[in-house]
């Protein structure tokens, strides 16, 4: 297994990444970069084992319900480097246990499993395509790049062109598992592509994007200042990929068992991850309320309420998704599709009004607190202090200090992060809610509905 | 056991029952009255068995996750004076076990238990007084009757006066099981009584209002000329108790327990009902859509889907609820508090909404279809038929009950209790929030807020 | 002019009405016909004036902002056949003044205007046709007449066969203008017929459904045993119309301009009494709040107040549709399309949640208070006023009847109708939601939107 | 009247203001406050008369209906600077004309209206004080100074103790109109003080929080880099007001009437910014949805429609507001109360789920789109172009400046401060909400309610 300081050592591998519009030649020289670099560290050191053959835990699969309930509970607390590759790799594994794709594609793709947990490498999620016209088939597209697709076939491998949109953490990781997304058609062979490739092939380069805080001073940025990470738009300008690491090649009928395992597998993620930040909501909601001394007030306990009911929802969704796993004929427990989706939905869906009704209880200092720098100059600090404070349990500096959490969470650019990727995160709530279609019991419902309407005895 | 036969040759006792300012002699000479005792009887028939000592296996406390949740699934289909007497037996169970009262109370009512059981007695909730003046207390009242209270203490027992409101299937039922509505403080002592009366004893009285159709000819509803039920507002007129049946007589501070316990099973079987009409309005929706061939359209899909996303998410709360059941020291299986009143909010906060979209799916024949009467009048049968008829999968009269059915359960009386019960049964919005803010695990939820504002380390 | 008694007299003109399966001979014999009957009479009696050549001043158009305004407000207070009457006769004079119809059509619609409004007639818009399967154009249809058409053209005039559905107080009216139910295309000329058809025509009959209450004292119906009228589903079985009732007759480019010409009056009217219903709504729920003594509850207090918002937006809404009305080139004033379908959705898709807002507050006495016949029952009347009393203020006879309105108005067989009536009146959410989409300012917003994004200086 | 260069000019008299911990001497030299002095300076040029004697328009009082629309319309079109003067003064202008303070109060604040018109100052609205412990009135707080208050009273005028928060462009205004924040009690004669205080009167300073973008570039935040302006906490240490300048002194009575007009003023220019930004929503939301080739999808266009109904019941709102405006006895047109606050209820509780709206439809880009420097660097220009064109009709420029200007305006940090200031304007929902109880006209409501349950003839 690797150590902290072998990850950071392995970023140093060529990689091209871009920021603002530079290339980042020393990921470690920018602070957005580096930041996130040292918790993904610091996921490494957090499961490193020194025992030769040693892996890490989180990367097997879960063969009960309740190792399956434990490993979603620790989701919401890993880091996002290790979450997606945690999703790349179940994804692989559903896909080589569940489809009907050739013997080889299942060996390639078991192999690579094999060697990204041995190396203890970090892989990121590749689907969203460019898209290009959304009216029109993959192969219908005025510029034919706008799904990624196969431009050559030399001995040996593939060649592959395109860019995939939406890549969390993939400045970051070792390799970008690449899948189409969504079904193919026949004609679209070309297209229906899904291979592994190291992010530092020629060819590949990532254009970033970050919600990590730019002020000089971060420190009442105390979620994003730790918690950001750069998303990355990965382009593919004719990459080579040796065929002992292409996973799908032309079969257009298994094309979307990718994007469905990886759309399972995210929902999920997504799910435990909302249920989580749903109960620290109402924590922040709860401090602030009694930092401002109204914790007794009527409508703020309903607001508060109604934040809990949301989270007590979510939490029933999460045990019911793994109490209520489906079993693999290997023996592997994955999350029920249907609650799983329910709950995503759920939680996705109401989060916009919880945010209101913590904005609504915390009132105008999530948006005027003064900064930790106001707290700590001499001619301000006084002020600060007396001011802020609202009652005997909770010092200004406390209070302030909540203000900055709910601010950065849900009224700064990080907060505009978390709502987006929460709604479009497993693919947007439309799409979720065909999924949800998918897996509802539709036959019992008409049944039932049949008998109230007296049409069947 | 009872039979069928018996239980109606049971209803002869000399009971008081009012109905439209008329007393009823004769409960199964009056319709609304008859169709309801139809439905008891059958429910006795169901579970009968002729073994000496046998008993209903619905009447006895779930001793695993499994039973209990077998149970609830059996919930929707039983009948509703069957439900009632559940909820009232496992209530008395409940408070047996749970509560510090005397052993005296506890023995009378593990007595009452088995008496009800082995008789196979129906036994109504009794539980909200008339209440009064919202804004005083119990004894601060005008008029001092207002909550139910001992007017007197013969030698042997106590007599009771007051009512109790909003009583389901008092009428049918043997035996009426009389708690206090809410906590009582000292000075509250004649009110904290609790105890069993037969609904034949001097001084009882029933007021019935109903939702059962009015119409001369029934058929055009479907599911009211079957399920519904009169509820009662039962009034206690200087009523003799003896002591063998008092539960509860002046312990101010266990007034509560009852009120709490009865409240689980109340919302408990709320929400198992919930979950399966979800699926039941669900299937409606679907039905419709179908017979009028819309079941491809867009919005109507979407509407569709949140039904079902609606009826996922009761079934999932309702899995948490059994799944993550709790154990009482006797080894006896209790819903789960938070999630039961969790789901059972959202599915009540919900329902107007839920109905809406049906009703915007289904369109204005859910108003306007003809009745059976008219499909039958050789002068309208080939207009009914013919005009009614949407597409070639579904004839004319199909539509036609399918809409008589969405009608009687959403858009007419029965619709209407139906709504109105969703709301109330187990206390109304606000009070079912009281209940989630005292089991949610708002210790926690501070915890991770007070993590990410970077408060404890 | 007529008079009432005249009204009443009128109805026995050979008319086939059809209710529960048989023929109704006598319209005042049957309790929901008559007094639905006598309603209508007595809005006769209001606006009868003896003068020569005097005309009801409500149907004529409105020639400034002040008289739409003033028209609209006096909408919820007239009886519903007269409402309807003021439909379809704004309805012709819309088409008439708006339309590029040939002169000859326009003529006849002015005619009929004169002649209806001389006669003092009232008049039942006919518009939604049985349909057959939505997913097939009227021409496409299995059964040719799951849309209305013209199945004969003997000299004078056309022949007409199909049913007209939802249509309100059909069978108390004088006369049906029947229209199209949307656009027509090339090839259907035959269905693109509007005329003018009396009700007692040879080959027309009704199939009547109602929502009066069919309880045998309906004292406890107040509402609804005064202000509810029979719909009908209205059978032309091969009518003969004469050419001089025929307003368009196979110009299928036209067909549109009728159902867009009442669909704005429908919203128009359906605004105005959403408007005054959702304050007659937000004054039950403060009656019942101080009857329960509860008005000064904080949760109570929010409720109340969300359902003041509804109602003071549906106001907005309608002060600025009339007041931002459209003038015709004649000079006509028409309420503003933009506000009136805007405002109209808002009311019906709310609607739902504010009646759930209502049975919050109010409680389970909208189910279970006694009748008045139990008040009078000198065995109950004393139980009755005792137990229903919760404050000084409001006796329990009053709180009694607050209780009977709400179920009535929201909780019982009319209160479906009224839900129901909400939503699909003007043509489901769906339906207006396209309205509005026609209406809206798209590429002023657009504009907005460029300059926030820098796309235009 | 002042010039832009004279008003960037004024800024440099001594005033006390701090940033990110630091003192900033030169407001011209930190980009945060020189953008937005340069937007307000702008707004001097704009109105600029070189006439003697004239001032700017909008700072008279409307005396007509359509005045008063007129500058509501103009409202959302203002600097920020100036639109908070308009509020301040127009707020004194209410007070004068409406309450019953003494004379000399009335003239003072006349005096001062005209004396700030005629320098053409710009005037921050003072008013949320720190509040210390909600549950204590102003008088009963531990740290007395919670609320600003009178603690001295030297010959010639007062000396005032105390801060104001949450105060829009307090730095860049040259005086702060203190007002107190709520009714007052009697004892509390020290905290019934309002005053006009200069900036830079010694004692005072601002502690200021932006929303500026903090990036290197700013290019990609098309809105905060133009349109945003600190915020401030307005900290008054002991500053001396001459009597000329005291405005309300001790008369506890009529402490309120200074928040409840202010309160009018903010809430009227809140309702006309949110209708304004509701239809530049809608704008970019079909902008998206078009650049994305998706506008003809149903569920994208429905959540489109959502939006536009949305927009226009917020200028119903605005149009029945102005419309109905209140006339003073001196004939100046108010917006109605009624009206004003329905609409900014409305407005503010349902942004939030306008947001998902457009997150929904516009997808992860809104996050992940590249910046201006990375369509600029030749590395990834072409990738740039390349990758985000969707259709012919827009280019990939354009749709990325469109990514980045909803993403500026509601998934960033302007987007928080946005969405809490929207909530938070004018008083939060619950403060909004009490305003709209006052002004509903309950007594007509209840007498329909009568009607309706036969209570009153």
């Amino acid at each position: 297994m690797r150590t902290a300081a072998a990850y950071l050592e392995s970023l140093s591998d060529g990689r091209v990444t871009y920021f603002d519009g530079q290339r980042v030649d020393d990921l470690l020289g920018e602070p957005a970069f580096a930041q996130a670099a040292r918790v993904v560290a610091a996921g490494y050191d957090r499961f490193y084992s020194p025992e030769p053959g040693a892996r890490n835990p989180l990367l097997t699969a879960p063969t009960s319900a309740a190792g399956l309930r434990e490993r979603a509970l620790m989701f919401p607390e890993i880091d996002t480097a290790l979450a997606v590759t945690l999703g790349s790799l179940m994804t692989l594994l559903t896909v080589a246990t569940r489809s009907a794709l050739p013997q080889a594609y299942q060996d390639r793709m078991l192999a690579f499993f094999e060697q990204a947990t041995v190396q203890d490498a970090r892989v990121a999620e590749c689907i969203t395509d460019a898209k290009g016209s959304r009216a029109l088939r993959p192969a219908k597209q005025p510029d034919p790049d706008a799904y990624l697709r196969v431009v050559g076939r030399p001995p040996g491998g593939v060649i592959i062109r395109g860019a995939k949109l939406h890549i969390t953490a993939a400045s970051l990781c070792h390799e970008l598992l690449v899948m189409p997304t969504k079904s193919m058609s026949p004609g679209e062979e070309d297209y229906s592509i899904a291979c592994a490739v190291p992010l530092n092939a020629p060819g590949v380069s990532v254009i970033n994007t970050t919600y990590f805080p730019r002020a000089p001073d971060s420190r009442h940025f105390p979620v994003s200042g730790v918690r950001s990470i750069p998303d990355g738009m990965v382009i593919f300008d004719d990459v080579f990929v040796p065929t002992d690491r292409v996973f799908l090649d032309g079969e257009t009928a298994d094309a979307a068992v990718f994007a469905h395992s990886l759309g399972l597998w995210e929902r999920a993620g997504g799910m435990a991850v909302m249920a989580h930040d749903a109960d620290e909501l109402v924590g922040l909601a709860q401090l602030i309320a009694e930092a401002n001394g109204l914790e007794r007030v009527s409508h703020i306990r309903e607001k508060i309420d109604e934040m809990a009911l949301y989270a007590t929802l979510l939490r029933a969704g999460f045990e019911a998704s793994v109490g209520h796993a489906v079993v693999s004929e290997d023996g592997y427990y994955f999350p029920s599709e249907l609650y799983t989706n329910a709950t995503k939905y759920y939680g996705a869906a109401h989060y916009a009004v919880m945010v209101r009704h913590l904005h609504d209880i915390a009132g105008g200092g999530v948006l005027t607190a003064p900064t930790i720098g106001d707290l700590e100059n001499p001619q301000t600090s006084a002020y600060v202090r007396k001011y802020l404070q609202a009652t005997d349990a909770v010092t200004g500096e406390q209070r302030m200090r909540i203000f900055h959490a709910i601010r950065d969470l849900t009224a700064d650019a990080y907060g505009g992060w978390h709502a987006v990727t929460n709604l479009q995160s497993g693919g947007g709530l439309y799409a979720q809610r065909l999924v949800l279609r998918k897996h509802y019991d539709m036959a019992r419902a008409k049944e039932l509905g049949s008998r109230a309407a007296g049409l069947q005895s």
